[in-house]
């Protein structure tokens, strides 16, 4: 049976797509990171790293979205694509594109966007520059193909769905009018049945919203008002 | 024929260390990223994302290091320890919190020590302060392992080994004073004839070293002085 650590962020909500796609019984288990129960002991011990989504099934153990879409692809043989070896190169390169570039970027643009203290015009615009960027890539992508991967509805679709609603976060209407075959397809898998039944697991579990000082402590460890 | 594309920064190295570990032939194409040479036309087609490494294998193209290395990895059968599921699911998991966590934390650190307008306390906090909670994570775990999967060198390990300098880069000698487990590993990692080797390459190509406004355009894409 598959234990799967959630929080309705970006992250965890690629894991939850997968699982509701692929139609794979799961237990849902709640980590509030606004109440800092990802820095507990026993889920640091299941993820060293304090962050969800994490997952384990059985003695295997993963964290990080990214491993865990990779995981559940090759433990299902579903929504990894065209198996040819060009085909899985591609696959695994445009994942990294998202896991190591898209959504750390896009996650910075939304911190010095939303939440650090003013003025921070430089790292602003430097985090808001390469979300962009990143986007306009995935953009001129999707400009050609229906999916990522061309025909295929793969789990890098599923990774770029996590962070879509960064978009609207960052850059509201105005990023729908830039991307908009990001928004065409973004809007497409939205009305996929797994889709609606991932968002809602938010409502499984009342997750703490309000932005206090225990959320802020617990969410930016680096400390809230050091600018 | 492999085609490594190639600068002597940390995520290109990674990959040179696992070609010179399995003794795989290859041609070396430098790209001078001071020169912008990963922004032309023909660089762009193998990798959309401007960056270096990037690595192309008959009709194989794959970006970004992490994928390169998985793909080596599981060309060659080397370097990817003990098969179990279980095993394979610990390797993916930490492999992606270098490739998604330490290294572009790390790098964020750099640039806002080395690089970003003064005064930046903020941002230059917010990420030393995320550098060093990685350093630290993988500091713990190599206190009880001799590699970063126990008793197999993989490319976890030679993912972080392309990382190492960068503790140097950030803080000098009291960084190798908070790491000593990193610094024991990367002492021996140095050790290596692969790694000499791959740490030749550097000198087969003139590199552009100067910082100067060409340079800053080409790595700084976001703009140099938005302070």
């Amino acid at each position: 049976m598959i234990s799967f650590y959630y929080h309705p962020t970006p992250n965890p909500s690629k894991v939850a797509l997968f699982l509701e796609e692929a139609e794979i019984d799961y237990k849902l288990i709640p980590v509030d990171t606004s109440r800092g129960e990802q820095h507990t002991p026993e889920y640091r011990a299941i993820n060293p790293n304090g962050k969800v989504p994490a997952l384990t099934d059985g003695d295997i153990t993963l964290f990080d979205s990214s491993a865990i879409l990779l995981y559940l692809g090759q433990k299902t043989g579903r929504f990894i694509g065209d198996r040819s070896p060009a085909a899985q190169a591609e696959l695994m390169s445009w994942l990294m594109l998202i896991g190591t570039g898209l959504g750390p970027f896009t996650g910075q643009a939304i911190h010095f966007t939303h939440y650090a203290p003013k003025p921070n015009d430089y790292a602003l615009n430097r985090y808001t520059f390469e979300a962009k960027r990143h986007w306009d890539l995935i953009d001129q992508r999707l400009a050609t193909r229906h999916y990522m991967m061309g025909d295929h509805y793969t789990i890098v679709d599923m990774s770029l769905w996590g962070w879509c609603r960064g978009i609207d976060y960052l850059m509201g209407e105005a990023g729908w009018v830039r991307f908009p075959n990001v928004k065409r397809l973004y809007d497409e898998l939205n009305s996929r049945a797994a889709v609606q039944r991932a968002n809602e697991l938010r409502t499984r579990h009342v997750f703490k919203a309000e932005l206090d000082d225990e959320a802020k402590a617990s969410l930016f460890q680096h400390g809230w008002l050091t600018a």
